[in-house]
Formats: structure tokens, C-alpha cells, sequence
């Protein structure tokens, strides 16, 4: 008899397909008493997979952030740079990685208690950051993202052993149905659905433009949809987003003249702290996937 | 001083692009009395542009047609048949058109009087079908429209003087707010606005998978989008969309499972036949754009 210290892998993925596996951990760790969310809305977060508030922030935060937006995606001093990602066809800014490093006011969002008292009642722990970015999509040519599930990507690449991650996404612009707002699938990230395809070297390097391996086959989403439906993240700009790391998503292209920006901020427990990749020869780099699990405060 | 008889171009189009023109002819050309819309929902079209008729048709119609469209799609004998228009990307049949001729159930329905009634009453005059298809956008990768208005392609390269054409759309699937259903600028019918670019020679050999010419510019979009707002078309399946000819409309792409389908019919008044095209060298074939002003009936 051996004993060994490697993590089995709950979630294995990256293969030729596969059957859909049911989730092995918790979605909420934290109850009631232990920060903003109550019972009930802890429950309905745990069974839908994700939460809508409204008004999350002010009409003059929204405006600030979206300063900062224009502020970075018009520094040239950042032209080049690895966390600046750009749209495939226009070359316009899409998003900015590592947002907290680059914006002092995006810093003090971070550590904001409406968001980090939150995310520590959901994770049941302390938190840090393991993503953070702003995103800009653009009206009339704006690309959406297809059908994924965050933690399949931070699992199979980063490391990360379980979905005890949560991600905050707050409007900046208002969100239409119609403008390639998020779609979600409620409770299907009570689902593990595996990845088709082994992981490419330097994979991160095109599937923050388009993601192309990892993603779920047509027959999964298909069979998903048909569970779950599809609910939509719709609202005036300062609402949040709150979502599960393993939950279904995708956006849509956008024609309209609206275009449509966003922070999103990914908060990990540090009890899940990033191993070595399940599924890639190296993990990813470090402004796209945080190795540093000191806590926020 | 000379008489002439040629039509004054009341919508001049397909030049350096230019202002938003008045439309100088009226939306609804009929009253309460003349037909199934009462005096309030003329005078709401009027001021729309649009129409949303829930329960238009009944399931069992619903069902029909779908099969009619199952059994034309998937008829080999129609394998190459300019009517036949299939997704540029895939391969799959997108679009048949003049189906009247190859389905005696959508000729029936072309002449139904939940649809004639009401074309003749908004036209004010007898009718005929200026264009009819049955649409198919697969789930998943199911490809859009950008916004245009129908009736500037009619004037410009069918010839249609004026806006006196109406189109009604069914619903053969749920239209969700999120799987490629019409988007629409409601009042934006009471604006023409001028196409940018000259027409090349046979444009519609590929306008009908991607429309390139003859579209508005951003700045044409953004600012009737500013006036206007944007409306969907949602519902059952068996919902009924009546739509003005020269209303500002488009469709996103559709990543949902969910395809969607739907058969769209254009009435035109027999007052407004086809004369040489405004814009461009020769009318489109007639499969395309019907020349026969022969009244339904």
C-alpha cells in the first residue's frame, strides 16, 4: 500500500468528450450570519448558480470606473502591453487584465466590503483575486464569447482543484437583452461538463480572443439548455452579476449601437489555492491567472 | 417647358450616403372599417411601424409548416434551385424563396384572410406578394442581418416607389430575446435613410447571405437608435409580426441551441408596381422580387 500526496482529480477534462459530472463540492460554503447575502437568497444563489443586484453600485461610481476605462484603453504607455487584450478584427481594447494593478480606484473596489464580505460568505474563507479585468465591447462589431464554464478553463489550465470561486460582474453600460449581455444557464453549474480536445501550448494566447478548445460540444449544450434554460444578466448600468465559476455561459455578438462595458472580478477561496494545470503542460501567466493567494483585506 | 412621365425618385438612395429623408407617404392606407384592425391598433402601427399579433396561427399550423419546411429543405430535387439559399459558413438551407409556388399550404395561406384582410386594409388597395420565404436560422451558429430597411433594396433595386409594402413574419419557433429574433427601431419607418455605395452588377447573388451595400452607415444607425430606441420581436410560436417596409430592422447572430424559423411574406399595393429600378442597372430576378402585380385573391 502507497500513500501519495497528489490531489485526485474530481473534474477531469480535455479528453475526447465525455458524460457530464455531477459537482462534488458545495456552491455556497458560507450561511446566513456570516455577511450580506441572507438565507433565502443564499439558497436561491445555490440552486440558480447566480444572483442579480441591482443598484449594486452608485450612478457616480459608474461614471468613475467608466473614466478609468477611457483612462487605460487611451494610455499609450500600455500599448503592448500582455494585459491589454485587443478585438480580433478592429484591434479596438477589449479588455484589460490585472485591472487592480493598473487603477488604484479599481484597487479599492477590490477591497470594497459590499463585494468582499460577499464573496467571503459565499466561499466560506478568506479571498483573493485570482482574475480581474474591464472589458469593453464595442456597439455594431462587437464579438461575443461562446458557450463556456469559467472553472473548466481554471481547472484544466490554472490549477485551480475545485469550483470554490466566484465571479462579480458589474455593469458599467446598461445591459439589453439585445446588446450581448450574458447569458446564463440556471443550475447548471451543478453540471461538470468536460472539455473536448487537448490544450494547445500558449492556448491563452488566442482563446482570450476566441476560445476554441475546452469548449463544450453542441450535444452538451444542447442537452443543458434543455435542463436548464437560459436566463440573461439584463439591467441599468451599476447592477452586479454575481455567478458560480462553473456555470454555463456565453454573450452574443453585438449590432446595436450600444456597446457594453464591464469589471469583472474573480474571487477564489485561498483553501483552493492553484496547484499544478489538470489539463496543460504549464500554467497560464500570472496576470491572467493570479498564483499570489495572500487574502485581501 | 416639357411634360415627362418618369416617376420623381421621392427617395433617392445609394449615393454618398446624405440625410435622413421625411417619408412622404403614409403607413397605414386603410381605416377601422375596412378591415380586422380596428381604428386604435391602425393608429399604433402607424406610429410603431410594427404589429406583434400573439396567436396569429394556430399549434397545429405551427406544425405544418415546420413540415413543409422539413420536407422543402431536405428535397434533393431543389438541390441548386436559385430559390434555395443556404448559410454561407455551413452549407445549410437558409431561406426558400417564392415558396408560394412550391408548397399549395403556404399558396393557401398567402390568400387567408387573417393575412389578406389585414394587408389590403393597411395598404388601402388590392395586393399582391412582392417577395415570400420561409427562413431557417440553425441554432449555434446561426448568422444575422445588420440593419437595413427592406424598402430601400426594393426602390433601389426593385423598382417599388414608395413604402406602400408590408410584410408579416410568423413565428414557426418561440422567438426568445436571445436566439436571433428581430430586432426593430420603432418609428424609424418615418425616416429613409439614403444607402451608402453604389449597387455592383448581381448583388443580390450575395446580399442575401450578407448584405454589404445599401446599408446605413454607424453614424445613420446610432442616431436612430438615439430616436427611436430598439424593440424585439418575442413570443410563441405562431406569433405574427407586421412590419412596415421601410422600418430599421435587424437580427443578431444566434449561439443559443434554440434554431429558430419563421415565414415571411411581403404584400405590396397594386398602386405601387414595380417600375425600373432607382438604383441600380436591372431589377432582381423574379424569384427574389415578383413583377407580376396580379391581385391575390
Amino acid at each position: 500500500m502507497t500513500t501519495t500526496t497528489a490531489t485526485l482529480d474530481a473534474y477531469p477534462t480535455r479528453t475526447q468528450g465525455g458524460e457530464f459530472l455531477a459537482r462534488s463540492h458545495p456552491t455556497v460554503w458560507g450561511s446566513g450570519t456570516d455577511g450580506p447575502f441572507d438565507d433565502v437568497a443564499l439558497k436561491a444563489h445555490a440552486r440558480r448558480g447566480y444572483t442579480i443586484l441591482p443598484d449594486f453600485i452608485s450612478a457616480d461610481e459608474v461614471s468613475e470606473f467608466n473614466a478609468e476605462l477611457h483612462r487605460l484603453s487611451t494610455d499609450r504607455s500600455l500599448l503592448g502591453d500582455e494585459r491589454i487584450i485587443t478585438e480580433k478584427v478592429s484591434g479596438e481594447v477589449r479588455s484589460i487584465f490585472q485591472v487592480e494593478q493598473l487603477s488604484a480606484r479599481i484597487d479599492a473596489l477590490t477591497r470594497d466590503p459590499r463585494l468582499l464580505d460577499r464573496a467571503r460568505q459565499l466561499l466560506g474563507s478568506e479571498v483573493y483575486l485570482h482574475q480581474t479585468r474591464i472589458n469593453y465591447m464595442p456597439g455594431f462589431k462587437g464579438t461575443g464569447f461562446y458557450w463556456h464554464s469559467d472553472f473548466e478553463t481554471w481547472h484544466a489550465e490554472d490549477g485551480l482543484p475545485a469550483p470554490r470561486a466566484v465571479s462579480c460582474s458589474i455593469a458599467l453600460t446598461r445591459n439589453y437583452p439585445f446588446n450581448g449581455g450574458l447569458m446564463v444557464m440556471p443550475g447548471s453549474h451543478e453540471v461538470f461538463v468536460p472539455g473536448v480536445g487537448e490544450t494547445p501550448a500558449d492556448n491563452h494566447a488566442s482563446s482570450l480572443q476566441e476560445q476554441t478548445v475546452g469548449v463544450p460540444s453542441e450535444a452538451s449544450i444542447a442537452a443543458l439548455a434543455e435542463r436548464c434554460g437560459i436566463d440573461q444578466f439584463t439591467g441599468p448600468a451599476g447592477s452586479a452579476l454575481w455567478f458560480d465559476s462553473n456555470i454555463m455561459h456565453a454573450s452574443a455578438n453585438n449590432i446595436t449601437p450600444y456597446p457594453r462595458s464591464n469589471i469583472f472580478l474573480v474571487f477564489n477561496s485561498v483553501e483552493n489555492a492553484p496547484q499544478q494545470p489538470f489539463a496543460a503542460a504549464a500554467p497560464r501567466p500570472n496576470h491572467i491567472a493570479n498564483r499570489d493567494v495572500t487574502p485581501l483585506s
